[in-house]
């Protein structure tokens, strides 16, 4: 969807890590509205590795951005006016669409029922933060009780949930973490069985808190994290192939990986698209939501105000800083009491 | 199996490629049978490019050689004494173990039925050569008719079988070669739809032979040109790993792989080991005999004569100079008029 009014730009296309001179802030026209289109305030914006990914002009699944385009995020708002019979005005929707004071445009999907639960609930652990995990985990990787999941970005928004559902399932969650302080957040408050640091000695670690190998990875970064969990793979272990955030920021080409192991241990990489899961969201939705209610599964959102901040808060979530899901938030949340 | 009488030994450990430095003929002395064991006259040789990964000290699923030790291959020939009851004296067995005028020990398994055909093609299209490329495309690629399929060393032992496969199974094989010699081989004699000369012009000559993309690429090389099979991989792609050539005589390291198109295409790279197929190859056996029988399944052996070519056997498989299975010969072949 498009902007209306205050939006964010991309000023610049980034060869390397992004900074201010990358965004601007502009100003867009009021429209009418077309049948079948809405207007949409956006309550959150869901900020996500993959939006510095759009930003780079590569071959991917969605388009990327263009140089003077809007900067788009997935956006969860409520609808101000509607010429789409499916979204009534005053309903809560979301649609990938600019980093926007107001959108206009079609697209857009209902949002509900709550669940009893707060709309940042909906934009992390029932939106596609948690649906990437679910069925990345458990389609993908297919853990069985007692196995070793290693997750990469252990702490993030997609990797917090991956391990909670790994523990849920009787597996053994070990985290991949860039601080001592969050190995220590993953195992106290997320329930991994041991987390790990990135770096240099990430090896001799993974020898340690994974003792009987690794028989599934859930695959965030890729780089060389992911070589040092395949000389580790056990026979017919799986790698969950959901992102490679190590390339996004890197200039000059991709990070290789050593596929050696995969021969050695009849182990496989298999990439994963939540997008191709799309018809089954509700129901999974539906268990996820059922998990946070009874208590199994936290989620944790790590919240900047005001669309100003959106560089900001995406520059977080590239080196790490955030501390669950990643949001920017520019409207009370509706549902924030819990109620439907 | 231990040597007795000239055998081969490793003279010293090769870095990068092997050469006439690294092999010494010597002589064993005769032992006598303990219980359970047998000793065996030598037919044919299987000369695979396993053999020079067996002559690495790297990690691997079979112990690597020592030095001064036998240099070893799977060997198929006729028990001339025996202490183990289900191998007769005079029956013929296969087993894994030195190039030598004659082999002495366990582990032994005997040959047959002979379905009719000579024991050069229980040493390789019914062989483990024949195995891999059943299990490996059957099983781990799963080729639908219509579907691409891209098989490197495309005229190799392994690589003539599977690309057959694919056409009787009504899938699109597409070869990846040497030369442009054995381009012209492949879609005349082995049935290829196409074949692509390896090389800086691989990518373009990929472009044409698979218009549509590649589904299953099975990959006996990696390196190179499994990058060049990535960046056309289709939605849902398989990649049977199941050697890495590439690897074998490369000075320090491994190859590394590009692994983003994967994630891009829902594909996945999954590893391969004909050993844990074992108890299914009497069945598979006689589907690929059913096959040769019925002219569907062509089977080409190139032979070299006697236990002093071994070595230049070897590298001729190496440098992709065989064409065909390449065997060596120590004695008439017993089935050679197809009677069993």
């Amino acid at each position: 969807m498009k902007p209306v009014g205050r939006h964010w730009v991309m000023a610049s296309r980034p060869d390397g890590a992004i900074d201010d001179r990358h965004f601007a802030l502009r100003e867009a026209p009021e429209t009418e509205l077309a049948a079948g289109e809405c207007e949409l305030a956006p309550i959150y914006l869901s900020i996500d590795p993959t939006i510095r990914l759009w930003m780079s002009d590569v071959d991917q699944p969605a388009a990327p951005m263009r140089v003077g385009g809007p900067v788009r995020s997935f956006v969860y708002g409520r609808v101000l006016r509607s010429r789409d019979p499916a979204l009534p005005e005053g309903s809560l929707a979301w649609v990938t669409g600019a980093w926007a004071e107001r959108l206009v445009g079609r697209g857009a999907l209902p949002v509900g029922p709550s669940h009893g639960l707060p709309l940042a609930a909906h934009a992390s652990v029932l939106g596609l933060t948690g649906l990437t995990a679910w069925f990345g985990l458990m389609e993908v990787g297919r853990p069985v009780p007692g196995e070793t999941v290693l997750v990469s970005a252990a702490t993030g928004a997609v990797g917090s949930v991956v391990g909670q559902l790994a523990r849920a399932m009787g597996a053994r969650p070990v985290g991949v973490v860039g601080t001592a302080e969050r190995a220590a957040f993953a195992v106290s408050a997320l329930g991994y069985a041991d987390a790990v640091v990135r770096g240099p000695e990430l090896g001799a670690a993974l020898d340690v808190a994974c003792p009987e190998g690794i028989d599934i990875v859930f695959e965030n970064v890729a780089g060389a994290t992911l070589d040092e969990a395949l000389e580790r793979i056990n026979r017919r272990g799986r790698v969950v192939l959901c992102g490679m955030i190590a390339g996004y920021e890197r200039e000059g080409g991709w990070p290789t990986n050593q596929i050696r192991p995969l021969l050695m241990r009849e182990a496989r990489i298999e990439g994963f698209l939540i997008s191709s899961c799309s018809s089954r969201f509700d129901e999974c939705r539906a268990r996820l939501a059922e998990l946070v209610l009874g208590g199994e599964l936290r989620w944790d959102v790590d919240v900047l105000q005001g669309l100003d901040r959106a560089p900001e808060a995406l520059r977080r979530v590239l080196d790490g800083r955030n501390r669950g899901k990643q949001l920017v938030q520019l409207a009370p949340d509706p549902w924030a009491d819990g109620v439907a």
